[in-house]
């Protein structure tokens, strides 16, 4: 997590106490927004981490401050998942396994995909942090699957990226499995 | 050019001269919408079809009648293509040839995309124009790309116009190529 690079999250350096409260307002919101959507109330959230709104509101004075501060925190842990599945799975089913880890995170997060397009300040940082985290992670499990031959074309990572982002868009009566069956054949594509 | 079923269009029956005007609009909008934009100056097309300006809106009241006009007809001319192609092309090359014409048709016609997720009434039928239209034309151009071994998948062709579509999306700083490459991947996972 090079907190170097992250979007809008909050000073530095914290008191223990202050980190606490930090990351219990991220798993709080986190868990808020799977199940309220983004603009749930402040107060929820507060509540659930179990610190007064005003330590809210000092951490993250807008609310896009703390969604683009969720989702730096659930990029992170997509960009680490690829690292595992390099590490320890086949090329192709590393790729396949990936490919459908970040299709849930740009299909069941409700206002991610918003966000990439947002021009606000706070969440402009999101789209390029996508980018800068999860190209050279995906890029990595692209080409152990193209050495192994599990796939043969060379698209680049950010093409792959962007077409599932743009696959994961909702359609109107249809469910889940609907987007999934779409980036299932962009991904055959690649074979 | 089934009149019945299309998106407001005007009045069915037209006198000679009315009918002559409202070619001449259609034909100027669709020129002006390309070159300008569907939000360009009404004056313009009024100029261009050779009309006056209370023509035009005697025939298209709200701007987004005659959007929905001149898609109507792009989508008619499109679903007569795959007709075309289906009878003088051989399976592959006729579904590889029509998915590039719909792809220049959502891709490139400015405000397309939005208004197939439009919540203005004139242009809510376009979507399920899209579908009544365009769905058959290409099943049968899938169903014959199947039998002749070009593709084995058994996606819809609903599938397939959806996913072009969402990968139509215009992305930040990229040219057409990058859209018409991920389009290529989806059809290559189609085989």
């Amino acid at each position: 997590m090079p907190d170097s690079d992250r979007p809008a999250a909050g000073p530095r350096r914290l008191r223990a106490d202050a980190q606490r409260n930090l990351d219990a307002l991220l798993d709080a919101a986190r868990g808020v927004f799977e199940e309220s959507g983004v603009e749930a109330p402040g107060q929820d959230i507060a509540d659930r981490a179990g610190v007064g709104i005003g330590t809210m509101y000092r951490h993250f004075p807008r609310r896009s401050d703390l969604v683009a501060a969720v989702m730096a925190g659930e990029i992170d842990a997509c960009a680490g998942s690829a690292e595992l599945l390099a590490a320890s799975d086949r090329p192709g089913n590393a790729l396949q396994t990936w490919v459908n880890q970040y299709t849930n995170l740009v299909a069941t997060k409700r206002g991610f995909a918003a966000a990439l397009n947002s021009d606000d300040p706070a969440l402009q940082g999101i789209g390029p942090y996508v980018r800068e985290r999860l190209e050279p992670a995906l890029q990595t499990l692209l080409d152990a699957a193209r050495q192994s031959g599990y796939i043969h074309s060379d698209l680049s990572a950010k093409h792959v990226i962007t077409g599932v982002a743009l696959l994961c868009h909702p359609v109107p009566n249809e469910s889940a499995s609907f987007t999934q069956e779409l980036v299932a054949v962009f991904l055959d594509g690649l074979r």
